[in-house]
């Protein structure tokens, strides 16, 4: 994953912190948190989850497609991307 | 926009099979129908739109970025798709 | 649709600026307009759209959740968003 | 959080998962795994977390909507839910 480990430090101090939060809801619910904060947390969780995956598709887009090595591998990268923006766009 | 050329016709067909899905919408709300079938109503708008956008984009890809005429065109058509992209994965 | 007759005026009008931006789609396309340009038409329309079930749905809540003549009418106005809820978030 | 006393169990086993699944992705980022699975284990972990919300969004409206214990309270449910609603319908 090439386009990461420029700024991996970076990418993973996010997962880390999506993991944090994770934890988180993990205790709220243990704690018996009124749902309507619950809501909130999963929707804060869904909001940092789609950054992270906004940032890693724009990554792939740079890394695997511009500055691609072949065109075999360019190809292979715009079919990967294709595949997983189905399931975001429909 | 040429990747829609070869299949111009088909994609024109989507958008207006699309269009007349809204003026359904529109008479159904006229109407007065139940609140519930306008809302199967919308979420269906949502799906064929969501498909046709999808297919554009895969498109895109294919035609601006995989044959794109020059590197400068190719990372224009990639700045292009990154800003869409960030409206649907947000 | 009891929620809309109060301001059906105005959601009709929504709906009629929708059909109005998919005809301009339709018309982009015909005249072979850039493709960053109908996706960007196509991320307008799915946030107009977007807004609108939004409204339809707090809409719903209100008056066949909330304002229900029965118990049965409130289940069954619940369920109902739960069905098309499933569609939204998944 | 009433509506998950009955099936915390459960519940937190989901969330559970999705700790374990960010975990996976850590391990991935760490060991430089290819984009395209970084983006496919992604959208994996957006649809189980889609799914574990839309199970709490109707667990909800059930519990404190449906069964909520005066007017006010069932006002109170149907606002938080349509303000988190709104960051999914957008």
């Amino acid at each position: 994953m090439s386009h990461t480990q420029q700024d991996q430090a970076k990418l993973l101090a996010r997962v880390r912190r999506l993991t944090g939060q994770m934890q988180a809801l993990e205790r709220a619910l243990l704690a018996q948190a009124p749902c309507a904060d619950v809501l909130q947390q999963l929707a804060s969780i869904r909001g940092a989850l789609n950054g992270l995956t906004a940032e890693l598709m724009e990554g792939h887009l740079r890394e695997h497609v511009l500055a691609a090595e072949s065109e075999t591998a360019r190809v292979q990268a715009v079919d990967e991307l294709s595949a997983v923006l189905r399931t975001y766009v429909r």
